[in-house]
């Protein structure tokens, strides 16, 4: 048997997690029982969601328990399968933990439709992230054709496929980016119509003027606390704010004050926060859709790619400091 | 002709209005032209959207030029119709504004219908704030049986109606109000299954804990700011937030920061403005609906009555400071 390099969960969060949060082990993998599947993990995916997970009182289910491997999705290879429909060599997207040879039961594996895109394509736009985009944008957020969109953690994992979506729909967009070289991104390659740097902007709301001349309907929310403040004061009448994340407020010592939810009122807005796994019925619509455009060359993703399983507390920390350029994934082989 | 006693705005409010906001004058009322009639006013309402509507900026339309009557609804009399299907001694709804003798073009009003109710109720439970009571709670709020719902300004015009509403529904529903007499009120008349005295409590959230075991599925706020912030701890999965006011703020020197957002999002729950205005068309089957359970006996209405037109401006500052006790109207003549 080959042998299962995990990651456990050694110590909560006190800021920014890194690598002083988990230890390692290694032990033979275990041999697949009835109905089960050996993996060997191809991807994971690093997400800001994770921070909650080895939190306590995080409002998620999900909270993983101190010593116990870290949770976690991803990608991976059927090395040996005791399930029906499962063989040597195919690919499934499943919540892997961080581990390097899972062992699962089938029932909590997808097979990977290679019709629709390639293993790379999986971990990135039409994984998890992009499908967050989709349901948020489309369902929560109502996009119609001309609605002006702004996305904020525009060059991150969901922001970057929903600067692209509503793109594609037809409406006006604008992202808000931390530095020069992601800014150039989101307006080059995502051909947003509008890119804010909220690190060289001192009045971040008046920025958000210039970009959005008119106002808002839709506010795609990422980081929540000052940028979700700044941008309630340009809601167009009937706008929808979606909240998806708040990186900026998950290490805050104190929680933000948001002080303009009078705007929300006054413009007869809603704001809603969702999680993907209500959609999981119609994930096959959002990558049909998505398959659609990568297919043609339209949809663009860009992965951060870190090597190695004891990368990825590194690159947790890398996530909430700003400083991973597309959607973070480790490869632990290929 | 008998003379127009009119309320002018002389000052835009610098904290909460009083008769110092205001300036008076008296002439002959105005002969009806073609297609408009002649009123004596017999109610005004008093709302607290009024301040705004007082204020520069305020993101209504309805802004009042100082010199200006004073913006507002109420109930009125016939005395003299050059518009047909009026006639004296008909009833009819409008935005009289403040004076005891409009003349006002007939499209702008509403005849009441008398089979639905008095002329008390249509300043009341068939008024504009039961009609908003009506579609924030159903529409907005989405309401549904055994919902645990949860009411600010529950003694207020909007909220006594809403307490009701949800009841009649088959919700759970608390109340908070200030001041023991108005929550011994809230318990009695209206049979709140639960009351909060904010102004006994020194733990709002704890209070709201208690009062909602279980949590909150859906929050009909009608004062913003801290109420709002405490509430939103004890949202319950698929949460609707009613923003339908927020007089806690109107008065503010410094907006108060709303630190829960996060728990908003942690349950999938929405947040929504909405502006009753906008349900004209369904006006009607608000109040067959409320109208039903008034003749039945079940839907109770504190109204608090002011007499005269010197009056309404003492009673926008009862408003502000809670001092009311049901919904505030002022009645020039019977």
């Amino acid at each position: 048997m080959p042998t299962n390099h995990r990651l456990l969960l050694a110590a909560r969060p006190n800021g920014i997690p890194g690598p002083e949060n988990f230890t390692t082990d290694a032990q033979p993998a275990r041999s697949p029982a009835d109905g089960e599947v050996l993996l060997q993990t191809l991807y994971l995916s690093v997400d800001p969601a994770m921070h909650s997970w080895m939190s306590v009182g995080n409002g998620y289910n999900q909270r993983i328990t101190i010593g116990d491997v870290m949770q976690g999705g991803g990608i991976a290879r059927v090395l040996e399968s005791r399930a029906e429909g499962y063989l040597p060599g195919d690919l499934v997207q499943a919540r892997l933990n961080w581990q390097t040879h899972p062992t699962i039961p089938a029932r909590y594996l997808q097979k990977l439709d290679l019709t629709l895109g390639t293993a790379e394509d999986w971990i990135g736009p039409l994984g998890l992230s992009a499908v967050t985009a989709y349901f948020g944008l489309k369902d929560i957020g109502g996009l119609k054709p001309n609605d002006h969109v702004l996305v904020s953690a525009a060059a991150g994992g969901v922001g970057q496929i929903a600067v692209q979506i509503a793109r594609f729909e037809g409406c006006r967009v604008a992202g808000i980016a931390g530095g020069a070289e992601k800014c150039a991104w989101v307006a080059n390659e995502l051909k947003a119509h509008a890119v804010i740097d909220y690190k060289a902007e001192s009045d971040l709301s008046a920025a958000i003027g210039r970009a959005c001349p008119g106002g808002i309907d839709v506010y795609f929310d990422n980081v929540g606390g000052p940028t979700l403040d700044a941008a309630l004061e340009h809601l167009r009448h009937g706008a929808r704010v979606v909240l998806c994340g708040r990186i900026s407020q998950t290490h805050a010592t104190e929680p933000y004050g948001i002080k303009n939810l009078g705007k929300l009122a006054a413009s007869r807005g809603r704001m809603q926060g969702f999680l993907v796994f209500n959609y999981h019925q119609r994930y096959e619509e959002a990558r049909t859709w998505l398959a659609a455009r990568r297919r043609d060359g339209s949809l663009h993703q860009r992965l951060h790619v870190l090597q190695g399983l004891a990368q990825a507390p590194i690159g947790l920390g890398m996530l909430f400091r700003g400083e991973n350029t597309g959607k973070l994934v480790v490869r632990l082989a290929s």
